[in-house]
Protein backbone atom coordinates (compact mmCIF):
# COMPACT_ATOMS: atom_id res chain seq x y z
CA UNK A 1 0.00 0.00 0.00
CA UNK A 2 1.45 3.46 -0.75
CA UNK A 3 1.42 6.04 1.51
CA UNK A 4 -0.35 9.61 0.87
CA UNK A 5 1.25 12.16 3.05
CA UNK A 6 -1.81 14.69 2.12
CA UNK A 7 -4.12 12.54 4.46
CA UNK A 8 -2.03 12.99 7.24
CA UNK A 9 -3.35 16.36 9.26
CA UNK A 10 -1.10 15.87 12.37
CA UNK A 11 2.55 14.41 13.55
CA UNK A 12 2.69 13.42 17.36
CA UNK A 13 6.13 12.97 18.63
CA UNK A 14 7.57 10.91 20.79
CA UNK A 15 10.06 13.33 23.00
CA UNK A 16 12.77 11.76 24.87
CA UNK A 17 15.42 10.32 22.38
CA UNK A 18 13.10 11.58 19.24
CA UNK A 19 13.14 15.34 19.87
CA UNK A 20 16.19 15.45 22.84
CA UNK A 21 19.00 14.18 23.38
CA UNK A 22 18.60 13.18 27.32
CA UNK A 23 21.62 12.03 27.87
CA UNK A 24 23.87 14.69 26.33
CA UNK A 25 21.89 16.94 27.96
CA UNK A 26 21.66 15.51 31.27
CA UNK A 27 25.57 14.56 31.67
CA UNK A 28 26.30 17.94 31.23
CA UNK A 29 23.71 19.83 33.38
CA UNK A 30 24.72 17.63 36.03
CA UNK A 31 28.03 17.69 35.76
CA UNK A 32 27.86 21.45 36.46
CA UNK A 33 25.89 21.03 39.29
CA UNK A 34 28.43 18.75 40.26
CA UNK A 35 31.14 20.82 39.78
CA UNK A 36 29.43 23.65 41.32
CA UNK A 37 28.92 21.45 44.45
CA UNK A 38 32.17 19.77 44.86
CA UNK A 39 30.41 16.20 43.81
CA UNK A 40 32.48 14.20 41.78
CA UNK A 41 30.53 11.29 39.43
CA UNK A 42 30.61 9.71 36.16
CA UNK A 43 27.54 11.60 35.30
CA UNK A 44 26.87 9.71 32.15
CA UNK A 45 26.50 6.29 33.84
CA UNK A 46 24.42 8.09 36.37
CA UNK A 47 22.02 9.60 33.24
CA UNK A 48 22.66 5.60 31.66
CA UNK A 49 21.01 4.00 34.81
CA UNK A 50 18.45 6.55 35.49
CA UNK A 51 17.09 6.33 32.24
CA UNK A 52 17.59 2.37 32.65
CA UNK A 53 15.34 2.33 35.89
CA UNK A 54 12.00 4.37 33.17
CA UNK A 55 11.25 1.40 31.31
CA UNK A 56 10.48 -1.15 34.17
CA UNK A 57 8.45 1.60 36.28
CA UNK A 58 6.80 2.40 33.67
CA UNK A 59 5.70 -1.26 33.04
CA UNK A 60 4.80 -1.73 36.31
CA UNK A 61 2.27 1.17 36.02
CA UNK A 62 1.20 -0.60 32.59
CA UNK A 63 0.77 -4.19 34.44
CA UNK A 64 -1.18 -2.44 37.16
CA UNK A 65 1.58 -3.43 39.95
CA UNK A 66 2.19 0.23 41.08
CA UNK A 67 -0.57 3.07 40.88
CA UNK A 68 -0.75 5.84 37.87
CA UNK A 69 1.97 8.34 38.54
CA UNK A 70 3.59 11.45 36.73
CA UNK A 71 6.53 10.78 34.96
CA UNK A 72 8.20 14.04 37.71
CA UNK A 73 7.30 11.56 40.13
CA UNK A 74 8.68 8.12 38.87
CA UNK A 75 11.77 9.75 38.24
CA UNK A 76 11.99 11.42 41.48
CA UNK A 77 12.13 8.24 43.15
CA UNK A 78 14.56 6.35 40.92
CA UNK A 79 16.46 9.40 41.58
CA UNK A 80 16.72 8.66 45.63
CA UNK A 81 17.89 4.85 44.79
CA UNK A 82 20.56 6.66 42.26
CA UNK A 83 21.77 8.64 44.77
CA UNK A 84 22.56 6.10 47.45
CA UNK A 85 23.90 3.84 44.37
CA UNK A 86 26.67 6.49 43.81
CA UNK A 87 27.04 7.42 46.80
CA UNK A 88 25.87 10.80 46.35
CA UNK A 89 24.74 12.51 50.16
CA UNK A 90 23.92 15.35 52.03
CA UNK A 91 21.42 17.05 49.28
CA UNK A 92 18.87 19.32 50.35
CA UNK A 93 15.45 18.81 48.84
CA UNK A 94 15.85 22.01 46.97
CA UNK A 95 18.99 20.34 44.97
CA UNK A 96 17.29 17.33 44.84
CA UNK A 97 14.33 18.86 43.03
CA UNK A 98 16.53 20.72 40.62
CA UNK A 99 18.60 17.49 39.85
CA UNK A 100 14.76 15.94 39.13
CA UNK A 101 13.91 18.53 36.92
CA UNK A 102 16.87 18.44 34.59
CA UNK A 103 14.52 16.19 32.37
CA UNK A 104 12.62 19.57 31.86
CA UNK A 105 15.97 20.74 30.96
CA UNK A 106 16.91 18.80 27.49
CA UNK A 107 18.42 20.11 24.60
CA UNK A 108 17.07 19.14 21.28
CA UNK A 109 19.01 17.47 18.44
CA UNK A 110 20.34 20.24 16.04
CA UNK A 111 17.75 19.51 13.21
CA UNK A 112 14.68 19.49 15.95
CA UNK A 113 13.85 23.01 16.07
CA UNK A 114 14.07 24.14 12.56
CA UNK A 115 12.52 21.06 11.36
CA UNK A 116 9.52 21.24 13.28
CA UNK A 117 9.03 24.72 12.27
CA UNK A 118 8.79 23.15 8.51
CA UNK A 119 6.38 20.18 10.04
CA UNK A 120 4.29 23.11 11.86
CA UNK A 121 3.69 25.06 8.26
CA UNK A 122 1.45 21.87 7.00
CA UNK A 123 1.00 19.85 9.64
CA UNK A 124 -0.22 20.02 13.24
CA UNK A 125 2.74 18.98 15.59
CA UNK A 126 1.95 17.91 18.80
CA UNK A 127 4.10 16.03 21.31
CA UNK A 128 3.00 12.34 22.83
CA UNK A 129 5.24 11.58 25.02
CA UNK A 130 5.39 9.35 28.37
CA UNK A 131 6.84 12.74 30.52
CA UNK A 132 4.54 14.50 32.19
CA UNK A 133 2.76 17.85 30.60
CA UNK A 134 4.68 20.36 32.78
CA UNK A 135 7.95 18.47 31.83
CA UNK A 136 6.85 19.01 28.21
CA UNK A 137 5.85 22.48 28.41
CA UNK A 138 8.88 23.54 30.29
CA UNK A 139 10.83 21.76 28.38
CA UNK A 140 9.50 23.26 24.85
CA UNK A 141 9.64 26.65 26.01
CA UNK A 142 13.11 26.88 27.51
CA UNK A 143 14.08 24.78 23.54
CA UNK A 144 12.11 26.91 21.96
CA UNK A 145 9.63 23.97 20.38
CA UNK A 146 7.17 24.91 18.66
CA UNK A 147 4.15 22.78 19.26
CA UNK A 148 0.77 23.34 18.74
CA UNK A 149 -0.55 21.43 21.14
CA UNK A 150 1.27 19.46 24.62
CA UNK A 151 -0.36 16.01 24.63
CA UNK A 152 1.26 13.45 27.22
CA UNK A 153 0.45 10.13 28.14
CA UNK A 154 -0.22 11.98 31.45
CA UNK A 155 -3.74 13.14 29.79
CA UNK A 156 -4.87 9.27 29.76
CA UNK A 157 -2.79 8.25 32.59
CA UNK A 158 -1.20 5.56 31.26
CA UNK A 159 2.17 5.27 30.01
CA UNK A 160 2.90 4.55 26.05
CA UNK A 161 3.08 1.37 24.80
CA UNK A 162 -0.60 1.36 26.13
CA UNK A 163 -3.30 1.63 23.13
CA UNK A 164 -5.25 3.87 25.53
CA UNK A 165 -2.68 7.03 24.79
CA UNK A 166 -2.61 6.74 20.96
CA UNK A 167 -6.35 6.31 20.76
CA UNK A 168 -6.67 9.47 23.36
CA UNK A 169 -4.16 11.29 21.31
CA UNK A 170 -6.47 10.90 18.00
CA UNK A 171 -9.86 11.38 19.74
CA UNK A 172 -8.73 14.42 21.67
CA UNK A 173 -7.31 16.10 18.58
CA UNK A 174 -10.61 15.10 16.78
CA UNK A 175 -9.24 13.13 13.82
CA UNK A 176 -9.43 9.89 12.68
CA UNK A 177 -6.52 7.65 13.36
CA UNK A 178 -5.20 7.24 9.96
CA UNK A 179 -4.96 11.39 9.77
CA UNK A 180 -2.31 10.93 12.86
CA UNK A 181 1.27 10.08 11.94
CA UNK A 182 3.47 9.04 15.28
CA UNK A 183 6.94 10.02 15.19
CA UNK A 184 9.12 8.18 16.90
CA UNK A 185 13.31 6.84 16.81
CA UNK A 186 11.86 3.80 18.86
CA UNK A 187 10.06 0.93 17.24
CA UNK A 188 8.11 -0.69 19.79
CA UNK A 189 6.29 2.80 20.14
CA UNK A 190 5.91 2.75 16.34
CA UNK A 191 4.77 -1.08 16.56
CA UNK A 192 1.87 0.03 19.29
CA UNK A 193 1.06 3.10 17.59
CA UNK A 194 0.80 0.99 13.98
CA UNK A 195 -1.50 -1.60 16.09
CA UNK A 196 -4.39 1.31 16.73
CA UNK A 197 -4.19 2.07 13.16
CA UNK A 198 -2.04 5.24 13.13
CA UNK A 199 0.60 6.31 10.17
CA UNK A 200 4.16 6.14 11.38
CA UNK A 201 7.75 7.55 11.31
CA UNK A 202 10.66 6.05 12.18
CA UNK A 203 13.56 8.47 12.67
CA UNK A 204 17.11 7.48 12.93
CA UNK A 205 18.56 8.83 15.84
CA UNK A 206 22.03 6.91 16.15
CA UNK A 207 23.07 8.57 19.17
CA UNK A 208 20.01 7.35 21.29
CA UNK A 209 21.52 3.90 22.37
CA UNK A 210 24.33 4.10 24.64
CA UNK A 211 27.01 0.44 23.75
CA UNK A 212 25.66 -2.36 24.68
CA UNK A 213 22.47 -0.61 25.90
CA UNK A 214 20.37 -1.29 22.67
CA UNK A 215 16.62 -2.50 22.52
CA UNK A 216 16.38 -6.07 23.13
CA UNK A 217 13.82 -6.35 20.90
CA UNK A 218 14.27 -5.84 17.22
CA UNK A 219 11.61 -3.26 15.89
CA UNK A 220 9.20 -4.86 13.01
CA UNK A 221 10.30 -2.20 10.63
CA UNK A 222 8.39 -1.41 7.30
CA UNK A 223 7.21 1.87 8.86
CA UNK A 224 5.20 4.49 6.01
CA UNK A 225 8.36 7.33 6.14
CA UNK A 226 11.86 6.57 7.52
CA UNK A 227 13.91 9.21 7.61
CA UNK A 228 17.32 10.40 8.81
CA UNK A 229 15.84 13.68 10.60
CA UNK A 230 13.36 16.36 10.93
CA UNK A 231 14.77 17.95 8.24
CA UNK A 232 14.75 14.80 6.21
CA UNK A 233 11.21 13.97 7.52
CA UNK A 234 9.79 17.47 6.65
CA UNK A 235 11.22 16.64 3.11
CA UNK A 236 9.91 13.31 2.76
CA UNK A 237 6.38 15.18 3.76
CA UNK A 238 6.40 17.45 1.38
CA UNK A 239 6.30 20.56 3.98
CA UNK B 1 -2.49 42.94 50.42
CA UNK B 2 -0.16 44.03 47.12
CA UNK B 3 0.66 41.57 44.21
CA UNK B 4 3.52 40.86 43.47
CA UNK B 5 4.00 39.90 39.73
CA UNK B 6 7.24 38.55 40.53
CA UNK B 7 5.39 35.22 42.33
CA UNK B 8 3.46 34.29 39.30
CA UNK B 9 4.93 31.73 36.59
CA UNK B 10 1.90 30.65 34.64
CA UNK B 11 -1.28 32.24 33.11
CA UNK B 12 -4.42 31.09 32.17
CA UNK B 13 -6.45 32.64 30.21
CA UNK B 14 -10.31 32.04 29.35
CA UNK B 15 -10.72 32.41 26.08
CA UNK B 16 -14.31 32.89 24.47
CA UNK B 17 -14.65 36.40 25.06
CA UNK B 18 -11.14 37.43 26.57
CA UNK B 19 -8.96 35.98 23.97
CA UNK B 20 -10.98 35.68 20.84
CA UNK B 21 -14.29 37.88 19.75
CA UNK B 22 -16.99 35.09 19.13
CA UNK B 23 -19.72 37.09 18.25
CA UNK B 24 -17.95 39.18 15.49
CA UNK B 25 -16.57 35.70 14.42
CA UNK B 26 -19.04 33.85 13.99
CA UNK B 27 -21.50 36.08 12.47
CA UNK B 28 -19.41 37.34 9.97
CA UNK B 29 -17.83 33.22 9.11
CA UNK B 30 -22.00 32.42 9.27
CA UNK B 31 -22.65 35.55 6.58
CA UNK B 32 -20.10 34.38 4.37
CA UNK B 33 -21.35 30.69 4.60
CA UNK B 34 -25.20 31.70 4.25
CA UNK B 35 -24.30 33.83 0.96
CA UNK B 36 -22.62 31.28 -0.42
CA UNK B 37 -25.60 28.78 0.13
CA UNK B 38 -28.07 31.29 -0.62
CA UNK B 39 -28.99 31.11 3.22
CA UNK B 40 -30.64 34.34 5.02
CA UNK B 41 -30.79 34.78 8.27
CA UNK B 42 -29.98 37.28 11.19
CA UNK B 43 -26.55 35.74 11.74
CA UNK B 44 -25.75 38.16 14.89
CA UNK B 45 -28.74 36.59 16.40
CA UNK B 46 -28.11 33.39 15.25
CA UNK B 47 -24.93 33.57 16.79
CA UNK B 48 -26.17 34.97 20.38
CA UNK B 49 -28.32 32.97 20.75
CA UNK B 50 -26.16 29.92 20.64
CA UNK B 51 -23.83 31.34 22.61
CA UNK B 52 -26.76 31.41 25.19
CA UNK B 53 -27.58 27.51 25.06
CA UNK B 54 -23.57 27.31 26.30
CA UNK B 55 -24.23 28.09 29.98
CA UNK B 56 -27.40 26.23 30.63
CA UNK B 57 -26.08 23.17 28.70
CA UNK B 58 -22.79 22.91 30.76
CA UNK B 59 -24.47 23.68 33.80
CA UNK B 60 -26.16 20.54 33.54
CA UNK B 61 -23.19 18.93 32.67
CA UNK B 62 -21.22 20.49 36.43
CA UNK B 63 -24.64 19.49 38.45
CA UNK B 64 -24.28 15.85 36.96
CA UNK B 65 -27.88 15.95 35.13
CA UNK B 66 -26.10 14.87 31.61
CA UNK B 67 -23.26 13.46 31.11
CA UNK B 68 -19.73 14.97 30.38
CA UNK B 69 -19.44 15.53 26.85
CA UNK B 70 -16.85 17.70 24.96
CA UNK B 71 -17.77 21.11 23.59
CA UNK B 72 -17.80 20.39 20.52
CA UNK B 73 -20.68 18.02 21.20
CA UNK B 74 -22.38 20.15 23.01
CA UNK B 75 -22.22 22.69 20.37
CA UNK B 76 -23.57 20.46 17.99
CA UNK B 77 -26.56 18.81 19.63
CA UNK B 78 -27.70 22.94 20.10
CA UNK B 79 -27.04 23.28 16.55
CA UNK B 80 -29.79 21.30 15.27
CA UNK B 81 -32.27 23.26 17.79
CA UNK B 82 -31.10 26.80 16.45
CA UNK B 83 -31.56 25.62 12.61
CA UNK B 84 -35.10 24.24 13.23
CA UNK B 85 -35.51 27.53 15.23
CA UNK B 86 -34.49 29.47 12.59
CA UNK B 87 -36.29 27.52 9.84
CA UNK B 88 -32.45 26.63 8.07
CA UNK B 89 -33.34 23.45 5.88
CA UNK B 90 -31.33 21.11 3.85
CA UNK B 91 -27.52 21.28 5.21
CA UNK B 92 -25.82 18.21 4.61
CA UNK B 93 -24.04 16.51 7.62
CA UNK B 94 -20.21 18.23 6.23
CA UNK B 95 -22.52 21.48 5.88
CA UNK B 96 -23.16 21.04 9.90
CA UNK B 97 -19.72 20.13 11.00
CA UNK B 98 -18.43 22.75 8.97
CA UNK B 99 -20.92 25.25 11.03
CA UNK B 100 -19.95 24.02 14.34
CA UNK B 101 -16.10 23.76 13.78
CA UNK B 102 -16.99 28.00 13.35
CA UNK B 103 -16.21 27.77 17.30
CA UNK B 104 -12.85 26.40 15.68
CA UNK B 105 -12.01 29.64 13.35
CA UNK B 106 -12.59 32.59 15.61
CA UNK B 107 -10.58 35.53 15.55
CA UNK B 108 -8.59 37.16 18.60
CA UNK B 109 -9.69 40.88 19.34
CA UNK B 110 -6.14 43.07 18.02
CA UNK B 111 -4.57 43.21 20.97
CA UNK B 112 -4.15 39.30 22.23
CA UNK B 113 -1.71 38.12 19.95
CA UNK B 114 0.82 41.37 20.27
CA UNK B 115 -0.14 41.04 24.12
CA UNK B 116 0.50 37.12 24.41
CA UNK B 117 3.50 37.65 22.66
CA UNK B 118 5.14 39.81 25.05
CA UNK B 119 3.43 38.13 27.84
CA UNK B 120 4.95 34.86 26.75
CA UNK B 121 9.03 36.35 27.28
CA UNK B 122 8.49 36.30 31.23
CA UNK B 123 5.68 33.72 32.13
CA UNK B 124 4.35 30.33 30.71
CA UNK B 125 1.30 31.07 29.18
CA UNK B 126 -1.70 28.17 28.94
CA UNK B 127 -5.56 28.41 27.44
CA UNK B 128 -7.88 27.31 30.36
CA UNK B 129 -10.86 26.99 28.49
CA UNK B 130 -14.58 25.34 28.24
CA UNK B 131 -13.44 24.89 24.53
CA UNK B 132 -11.59 20.86 24.10
CA UNK B 133 -8.74 20.37 23.00
CA UNK B 134 -9.19 20.05 19.43
CA UNK B 135 -11.03 23.03 19.35
CA UNK B 136 -8.20 25.32 21.27
CA UNK B 137 -5.39 23.98 19.20
CA UNK B 138 -7.44 24.34 15.93
CA UNK B 139 -8.12 27.91 16.73
CA UNK B 140 -4.70 29.04 18.05
CA UNK B 141 -3.07 27.71 15.16
CA UNK B 142 -5.30 29.28 12.32
CA UNK B 143 -5.22 32.70 14.60
CA UNK B 144 -1.45 32.42 15.39
CA UNK B 145 -1.91 32.04 19.16
CA UNK B 146 1.66 31.68 20.81
CA UNK B 147 0.61 29.45 23.79
CA UNK B 148 3.07 27.21 25.81
CA UNK B 149 0.58 24.94 25.93
CA UNK B 150 -3.57 24.24 25.60
CA UNK B 151 -5.18 23.25 28.63
CA UNK B 152 -8.64 22.67 28.58
CA UNK B 153 -11.52 21.94 31.25
CA UNK B 154 -11.50 18.64 28.67
CA UNK B 155 -8.71 17.04 30.63
CA UNK B 156 -10.66 17.25 33.89
CA UNK B 157 -14.21 16.10 31.99
CA UNK B 158 -15.95 18.97 34.26
CA UNK B 159 -16.17 22.57 33.03
CA UNK B 160 -15.92 25.89 34.38
CA UNK B 161 -16.36 26.91 36.76
CA UNK B 162 -16.05 23.74 38.76
CA UNK B 163 -12.75 24.14 41.25
CA UNK B 164 -12.08 21.09 39.42
CA UNK B 165 -10.57 22.58 36.35
CA UNK B 166 -8.86 25.45 38.32
CA UNK B 167 -7.07 23.08 40.68
CA UNK B 168 -6.28 20.39 37.91
CA UNK B 169 -4.48 23.20 35.96
CA UNK B 170 -2.40 24.02 38.61
CA UNK B 171 -1.47 20.30 39.32
CA UNK B 172 -1.20 19.71 35.70
CA UNK B 173 1.57 22.87 35.83
CA UNK B 174 3.32 21.65 38.08
CA UNK B 175 2.60 24.98 40.34
CA UNK B 176 1.12 25.91 43.51
CA UNK B 177 -2.01 27.70 43.57
CA UNK B 178 -0.88 31.14 43.97
CA UNK B 179 2.04 30.71 41.31
CA UNK B 180 -0.94 30.80 38.93
CA UNK B 181 -2.65 33.62 37.32
CA UNK B 182 -6.24 33.79 35.67
CA UNK B 183 -7.28 36.18 33.21
CA UNK B 184 -10.64 36.38 32.19
CA UNK B 185 -13.09 38.93 30.87
CA UNK B 186 -15.84 37.62 32.98
CA UNK B 187 -15.71 38.02 36.96
CA UNK B 188 -17.14 34.80 37.55
CA UNK B 189 -14.41 32.87 36.40
CA UNK B 190 -12.17 34.88 37.88
CA UNK B 191 -14.30 34.52 41.18
CA UNK B 192 -14.71 31.05 40.97
CA UNK B 193 -10.20 30.97 40.37
CA UNK B 194 -9.93 33.15 43.41
CA UNK B 195 -12.08 30.44 45.73
CA UNK B 196 -9.06 28.23 44.93
CA UNK B 197 -6.24 30.64 45.72
CA UNK B 198 -5.38 31.42 41.64
CA UNK B 199 -4.22 34.68 41.33
CA UNK B 200 -6.88 37.08 38.85
CA UNK B 201 -6.42 39.67 36.31
CA UNK B 202 -9.87 41.16 34.97
CA UNK B 203 -9.65 42.32 31.12
CA UNK B 204 -11.93 44.61 30.13
CA UNK B 205 -13.56 43.29 26.79
CA UNK B 206 -16.49 46.30 25.88
CA UNK B 207 -17.79 43.87 22.89
CA UNK B 208 -18.33 40.92 25.05
CA UNK B 209 -21.73 41.18 25.58
CA UNK B 210 -24.93 42.24 23.40
CA UNK B 211 -27.22 44.66 24.71
CA UNK B 212 -29.28 43.67 26.70
CA UNK B 213 -27.63 40.06 27.35
CA UNK B 214 -24.93 41.35 30.06
CA UNK B 215 -24.72 38.43 33.73
CA UNK B 216 -27.09 38.73 36.07
CA UNK B 217 -24.82 38.11 38.34
CA UNK B 218 -22.38 40.87 39.17
CA UNK B 219 -18.92 40.04 39.56
CA UNK B 220 -17.22 40.69 42.98
CA UNK B 221 -14.15 42.75 41.95
CA UNK B 222 -11.33 43.37 43.65
CA UNK B 223 -9.15 41.56 41.65
CA UNK B 224 -5.30 41.47 41.78
CA UNK B 225 -4.64 43.09 38.12
CA UNK B 226 -7.43 45.00 36.09
CA UNK B 227 -6.23 46.08 32.38
CA UNK B 228 -8.21 46.98 29.61
CA UNK B 229 -6.66 44.45 27.00
CA UNK B 230 -3.70 42.40 26.98
CA UNK B 231 -1.07 44.89 26.30
CA UNK B 232 -2.08 46.69 29.17
CA UNK B 233 -1.82 43.60 30.79
CA UNK B 234 1.71 42.88 29.93
CA UNK B 235 2.43 46.44 31.15
CA UNK B 236 0.82 46.08 34.36
CA UNK B 237 3.09 42.77 34.79
CA UNK B 238 6.34 44.37 33.39
CA UNK B 239 6.47 41.63 30.95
Amino acid sequence: MTFDPAQVKALTFDVFGTVVDWRGSIAADLGAFGRKKGITSDWVEFTNEWRAAYRPMLNKVIAGETPWAKLDDLHRGALEKLLRQFGIAGLSEADKDYVNKVWHRLDPWPDSVPGLMRLKKKYLIATLSNGNVALLTNMAKRAGLPWDCVLSAELFRAYKRDPKVYIGACEMLGLQRHEVMMCAAHGDDLDAARKQDLKTAYITRPGEYASGREPKVKAEGGYDVEAKDFIDLAQKLGA
